[in-house]
């Protein structure tokens, strides 16, 4: 599966302003960057890191104030993913056979307070046996009960405010799913993302959860194929994996997103409930 | 500086229960482990781990439905201190400076929402120069704002509470310096210990902010000399780093905790805002 | 349907306070007061006093510090209550032909953020044609939704932190059933009383919806037959009706509550989702 | 003091809608209306009518769905104020010695939270003796602690949200002085109106608090002088007191504000902490 990706995003600097971007496409076993070029517009230095076992590569850079300056990226991207069946998980793995980096991806977070949903997540999907079964039926709450608002939420909402509020965008799906499989004692993690026929395009956010040893992606807004996915960072919620964090005083003036899809013969991939097929990008 | 440390726990369990502990001294370069011991009683296979970049030992056991064990952990650990001079400290170190494993501490966490409190951070503390001025004036406020109450607050209590609420325990005290120091862009993280002279005896929360390279103490509660305490964990906050966590039906009947100092001429260490002297445990 | 309420608090007063109580059955065309008695002991001068066009009859009292004092409150009542067949009220009264005193009663207040619940609100219960039949499908989802965990709230707790956690006592079953009806352009309030058979014994909340012209009577809680209820006081929520509202620092020490019925053939009244039947105290 | 005020707003209709409008000028003692005038273009049917003891003259509309509306009110008002010496002010009125009708001023209520802002309005403002200083302390720190950014905030937003935020409009600043006050049993209410040399014209709102007798108003914001006010209604806060709440859906498209002196001799009037004078609109 390849893909052609790109971002164009522009800001207006005030003050010197620090950025941290997450916006390449991530290596992974499965996902390998055929070529790519990050652009800079007028040049600044960057600086490319990472951190959290390699999960996402920030980009970083310093902006000096009453300037603007654009960023641009595109790659060509070679994805791969496993269909894996799921019909034997019949149970969440035991917390105390999880392997210790995993353990995190249990604990709550900044926009998804799991030990806040635990009656809540119990009762509604808690005699479920099949572990991919109860996330699906998750991913499946969410979309008949949570609007997809555009605009309705902020960069402060959280899967608290969600599960009340019962509007949303990506960002927000994927949170509260999150933490409804935290509340479950499911480990599961925030993934953002470029994604194949999303309209308006856009960078998109999903979650994966921990099933059978495996991260199996789902997607409660069903607004892409889950095959159209090219993988930019993990994380535990978008405090870790946010397309920009900004120090200073700056705002964007311009976002452009595309992805594409250079298979003759790309097959969108949905979950079907019966089939209990689980896709994992790993 | 020699302490002898010792925990016991005790637990009913009403159905099968996974825990996952944290009350090992942690082994670093400025902390090493003379002797210890671990009990549980009655035996239960444990194992121990650890993530998160080697800030804490973790320790996992199971237990079966309708029974009570008790873990008992006893060591003698030698901590070394050191004390570092802040009054070069004059700017937080540029985010586009830190390095790449530091970041996540700039970033807001379950009970550290500090993407909520950056005008109350910046009206309060923004214009003291010194960061460790800075943060000495964030324990100063929070020790003269919030008011110490045994039992005022529980396992879902945040940052963003006891600003208003203005009550609460160390692990409270330790989420609102935490959060307000990143809301500066100071990178904080929570840590739990051993503390000497604590009254009454009990595990001990407080925090570390990142300042010129090091990470250097802080404790808004005043309750203990800071050069008294043991090491167990750092973490994002509390959900990383809390002395148990619990996954399945129990409840703890009974603790005991002890921290005694083996030195005969142990000097308490506290800060005073005119010498800008940072410990730091690192 | 005669009724022997009693209710006795002791407090224990540390600093000089006022207290405003809610004890006394509100005398109504349907209730009236066949006896009744106040003591407080040691005596203190009290106030009986009524605002929210009479829909209480508050009583007040200054007590001195480091006092003690109980209150015991004894009457017998004589309520009458219609049935009234729901079966043609098929759409909520217009706001616009709302009597202007109903009108608060579609309001958010303190304990029922109705504004936050107004997707949820209409997403779950929004197709239900006939009003009655609308809130009594709230109820029952409160009551198959929300555990009833004597202690698991406090007199912070709101309709909006029950959604979400689902879990509280009586007061919290009412608040969301006001917060869920107001969200659907539906009067309601709070109500406060005696409770023939609730076991233990305590003070009891439930709430009125207004539909068809007529205050109607529904309990989440499933605790009691509608028909055991003494009206002690109406208002928007606890706020407005809290059994005691004290003003200086006290605190209760000792409470006993009891109605018990004086009528040899008391015949438990329950609501049945296919007989449409509402019960009114107006 | 004669104002000549005008409000004229236009809503687009998308479903049949009910309108409560609050924009006339009330008639009390001491404001009286010299000529007034509603007109609605197209003519639609309304009713007046009022509640909360006529601290508001409501005015109803019932739209058509896929219509266009505008009201226009205009008014030429008489409105006399006092200016009463504070100095003996020295303590709160005893919840004991208070009016019923005043009781339900001291409660939490939707917007203002009293209940959990006690300890910080303690610790803030609780020794400050005379309550009409106390309140103008409450002021002062509000708008020295919060910034009036527009747009910041929307109509959920709450005392419990700005005390942490810190930022917020008219609205907010009044919600926030108003729990304060609360929370330090001082009664307080919402109010809403027109105000002179409001800069851009729009609605204003600020708030009374009960003070030896007399509401007497405040305005954290310091946008206007204390005389240029023209009250519209008083409510426990804007859950009582809103312009418009629309039962149904529909969107405002245009508003317009005016309020002109017709005085030649308009003496701005602010308050002083020095000379401790209150001014009543009573």
């Amino acid at each position: 599966m390849k893909f052609k990706i790109h971002s164009d995003i522009t800001y207006q600097v005030m003050s010197p302003t620090t950025f941290i971007f997450n916006v390449h496409a991530l290596r992974t076993e499965s996902q390998h960057i055929l070529d790519e070029s990050l652009i800079v517009t007028p040049p600044i230095e960057i600086e490319e890191f990472s951190y959290n076992s390699g999960t996402s590569r920030f980009v970083r850079l310093k902006a000096t104030e009453n300037t603007t300056f654009s960023m641009s990226y595109t790659a060509t991207v070679d994805t791969q993913y496993k269909v894996i069946d799921q019909r034997q998980e019949l149970e969440t793995v035991p917390v105390v056979d999880l392997d210790g980096d995993i353990i995190p991806f249990l604990f709550p977070s900044r926009y998804c307070q799991s030990d806040k949903l635990q009656k809540l997540a119990y009762k509604e999907f808690g005699k479920i046996e099949n572990v991919y079964s109860k996330v699906l039926a998750i991913t499946d709450w969410i979309y008949n009960n949570v609007e997809y608002i555009s605009g309705s939420t902020n960069s402060q909402t959280s899967a608290f405010d969600t599960i009340t509020e019962r509007a949303g965008v990506c960002r927000d799906f994927a949170h509260l799913g999150i933490a409804l499989c935290r509340a479950l004692s499911i480990p599961a993690r925030y993934f953002t993302g470029y994604a194949f026929k999303l309209n308006p395009p856009d960078f998109h956010a999903c979650f994966e959860a921990y099933i059978g040893g495996n991260w199996i992606i789902f997607d409660a807004t069903r607004l892409v194929p889950l095959n159209g996915l090219v993988k930019i960072a993990t994380g535990r919620d978008a405090a870790d994996a946010a397309v920009a964090s900004i120090f200073g005083n700056a705002s964007s003036t311009n976002m452009h997103v595309e992805c594409a899809s250079l298979d003759t013969d790309f097959t969108p991939f949905w979950y079907d409930k019966n089939s209990l097929k689980g896709l994992s990008f790993q």
